[in-house]
């Protein structure tokens, strides 16, 4: 396998392609071949997630064997160029078990600044959110489009996403009511397809807690290509992980971030 | 057009087709041909909602002349066969104007002993879920397989689905809270979706209140095909709408609905 165009977008696009291969066969439980690896303990999840980290490896060890590597499952591969591939190769781990299709594979490269690109991929829809700076896409079922966020302005208006109703802690579940309860509609259990519904214009916040960096950081990319901001809940970076607020632009993010920060 | 195989079944894949078709267009507001219809001040949801009726009745009126007609949106057209096709063209509104391709097209054939065929279509995915006394199908983007439910046996191995946290009216939400305290895992949001999840042998249980008929009587005749149960909280039918309590197996039908009679 070669790239066309050795971009680093064209990268993430073998990655994510290679990702889908892996994990297909154990979505839903509905393959044969699952059932010999099923024998040995292991859960159709954690086999998936592993084939998946190993595949996007494989393609980064040869087209950017200088780059580090941050993924859910194998932990840090140390770089030398500044650059991390930050990989969650199953995000949505309990919608992926259930049969739901708004888990995703989640890939992100970053450097000393945060993600600079980013790939949200949903391999049983076969539907593809890419961002960069020079924009974002989103490749499905009926074709291509931009991706270009809500001008949403009042939370009034607002669409809201988080993936459980708890949220995280007591406190972040109180903060996050003080938004659900000003907007028009609160939706749950998207897991990181609303990230990619945020970046398609289709929803204007997403408000989680307790995520880890691979969580986050392609949703950045995302977002940010598509015209969004992602913060955290004090309005700064949320590539670390943590608690996140991503909105489809400034006036609804401010308004969002200020109940968060006064909840 | 014409029916190769004049089944009820055949009629009924004709059906979601031209569904399809309509819909489409509207969905996610990123075609031109929308434009000029949302001028007149309709929305997106209610002119694809009316479109789909439409071209569904149209293809009743051609094959299915003598039946009766239980709409959504155009209410009852009687028929003089005993046999009623009851159509929710978009089920799952709020899924509908967030993006999420949760929503589906519900077609049921019911006579005076409830639904004997269900089609749960959801376009954008291109995966629709039939069922007839004869068995069920699942045909989605990546084949097609037969409709088995699960075998699992007690709450705690089970998977919950409804979708909005809060139920119905606060007795219900402690309803459905008694069995959800009970389960292995609760998710929310997928609307007629989850159905097909658990004919499709994904999910152990879907619980929700406050339906019409046209929201159930296409799931009841695809998750009994599969094998599962549907009935309301008192074990009663579920067709008139209502509660319902949706299970894959007896045994798991008998756990929840002894929760849910006892709440």
């Amino acid at each position: 396998m070669t790239v066309a165009n050795d971009s680093d977008l064209a990268v993430a696009n073998l990655m994510a392609d290679a990702a889908r291969a892996a994990i297909l066969p154990y979505f839903r439980g509905t393959r044969l071949e699952t059932a010999n690896k099923l024998a040995d303990g292991f859960d159709p999840v954690t086999i998936a997630d592993r084939a998946a980290e190993e595949a996007m490896r494989a393609i980064l060890a040869e087209h950017r064997p200088d780059d580090g590597i941050h993924g859910e499952e194998f932990g840090l591969h140390p770089g030398n160029s500044g650059r991390t591939w930050v990989l969650d190769p199953i995000d949505g781990t309990r919608a992926f078990i259930s049969g739901t299709p708004t888990w995703g594979v989640l890939i992100a490269l970053s450097d000393a600044d945060g993600p600079m690109l980013g790939v949200i991929d949903q391999p049983y829809i076969g539907e593809r959110f890419t961002g960069t700076r020079a924009g974002g896409t989103l490749t499905g079922p009926h074709g291509s489009m931009p991706l270009v966020t809500r001008k949403t302005e009042t939370l009034a208006q607002a669409v809201l996403f988080t993936t459980f109703p708890e949220v995280g802690t007591p406190t972040e579940a109180a903060a996050f009511r003080a938004v659900a309860d000003k907007v028009q509609l609160t939706r749950y259990g998207m897991d990181c397809y609303a990230y990619g519904l945020l970046a398609a214009g289709q929803i204007d916040l997403v408000i989680e807690a307790g995520l880890n960096a691979y969580d986050i950081q392609a949703p950045i990319a995302v977002i940010e290509a598509a015209g969004g901001i992602v913060t955290d809940w004090q309005g700064g970076p949320a590539y670390h992980g943590g608690r996140a607020l991503a909105a489809a632009n400034q006036a609804i993010h401010a308004a969002a971030l200020d109940l968060l920060r006064n909840a």
